[in-house]
């Protein structure tokens, strides 16, 4: 589908309004994640309440604004639940050595989970014992209802593509001291503000094929994970051809496709998220998502 | 909380148009699941889009109507997700020779699982295959922002109680050649009508103490589950405060409280729902929820 924008990022103006508006990119490869007050980046102002509407309800308006500071595309208001699937990057399920799931592996975030770009994720008590993490993902925006939709016409339902990092806390997740005898995935992913999305959504026309994205998230600026979005196991047109059978996935469904491997509890030792870390995840076409972290 | 309404029912009128209701009851015990357009049940019209407001803006009206068929008290504009737990039951437990979760496992179901009292769950395809069955749970509606709530006022924040049936795909979630090697929630439990809620939402006051409430499942007019509340091993309160932790329970939350034994995959040997099922979950208090089985 084409939406009325090209690229949708949301800002307080230097005029102090909080608008969504289409990007002027200074250049083609801007990094709209970089974007400060002092790049003086300017946008169209996007008018309308519903993001993904092609009526002519929502519209890029003639009105031009400078960016003062950037927060994130998506708020509660225009996502319907977020959907992540789980050991979705060949390369990493080879190299953890675990076997290869037969059909995507998916757990749900509910929409109090996402956060601004540029903004802090918030790690609550109950999580901050040596476990929090990351999860660079590149992330699916639908932008109408979809249900039973074959492989073949299954990317047509995409309104966009951005950045996601699947805040993630290990020991609510896999130790059975806290998490039983199964992994659990709701409530050790689910604490406000651990879905960060941005920096902007990129309408599905400009990314093309999404297998030809790279990955890749930065911690502190070391390089964690590096990969080819052609790597995943099951890939965007396969994700929304599977989940959508016997489900509606509603306008404004999110999907986080998953991380390849070189998430922090991963590394030996195993190396968790602290209060200052800063997390930078980039994709190729779409920019850096950028987040700090505190403990609250 | 004390919303406006003492028990909120969803129908549509004789008079063909669909509203909300706080029903009169003919009786103290009348079961609203048993309403048909025969027993006349009348209503006063709930007025205002939230249900859950207490700011004036709801109100139970004066104008009283008939009701003519019973619908579900939920729709997906008054629920944010739905939160559902897993092995809460202590008996059932035991008697699986499980071991009990140190905290609530807890997973996820979009709020495109909601449906109507009286209405045919829809199988899909991808879960017909010897593998859908029931799980009669008491479900809390949560009627403001929960977060970080102690265990001491956690009850503070239910608007209402009601009865949930978490359909399930039994195959998709256990057997490895679907699943993996990890059981899975996300995909198998998440299809359209796969969370049928009703007859009603019954205010908090009403119901007291939710752990004297009496459960019972009744299949094809079999009891095939019958347990007190009060064998719940994380309780309402509980589970409130728990999972409030770090994350906010928007107003509209759902908790499917978790189910007890005798739920057809347990049978020796399984049965599983077909066409033509007939399911009845019958929570004292609040009513019978009575839901048929199509295959689509």
């Amino acid at each position: 589908m084409r939406v009325v924008w090209s690229r949708l990022i949301r800002f307080i103006a230097t005029d102090g309004r909080v608008l969504r508006g289409d990007p002027i990119m200074p250049t083609p490869d801007f990094d709209l994640g970089l974007t400060t007050e002092e790049t003086g980046l300017q946008a169209r102002v996007i008018e309308g309440d519903d993001i993904y509407d092609t009526s002519g309800k929502a519209k890029v308006s003639d009105e031009i604004v400078t960016v003062g500071k950037l927060l994130g595309p998506l708020t509660a208001q225009d996502v319907d639940v977020l959907r992540c699937v789980g050991l979705n990057y060949a390369k990493h399920i080879r190299e953890a050595g675990r076997i290869p799931p037969p059909f995507p592996f998916i757990f749900f975030k509910p929409t109090t989970c996402l956060h601004d770009h540029g903004a802090d994720v918030e790690i609550p008590r109950v999580a901050q014992d040596d476990q929090a993490d990351y999860e660079g993902e590149l992330s699916i925006v639908i932008g109408k209802d979809a249900k039973d939709v074959p492989l073949e016409t299954a990317l047509d339902y995409v309104a966009a593509y951005t950045v996601g990092n699947d805040v993630s806390s290990r020991r609510l997740q896999r130790d059975p001291r806290l998490a039983g005898n199964v992994p659990q995935w709701g409530f050790s992913k689910g604490f406000d503000t651990f879905a960060p999305h941005g920096p902007a959504l990129i309408a599905a026309p400009l990314i093309g094929n999404p297998r030809e994205l790279l990955l890749q998230t930065t911690i502190d600026g070391e390089v964690r994970q590096k990969e080819s979005v052609s790597d995943l196991l099951f890939d965007c047109a396969y994700l929304i051809h599977y989940l959508s059978q016997g489900t509606t996935l509603r306008k404004g469904s999110v999907i986080m496709t998953g991380t390849p491997g070189g998430v922090g509890a991963g590394l030996k030792p195993p190396r968790y998220l602290v209060p200052g870390t800063v997390m930078e995840v980039s994709i190729s076409k779409i920019g850096t998502l950028r987040n700090g972290v505190t403990f609250v």
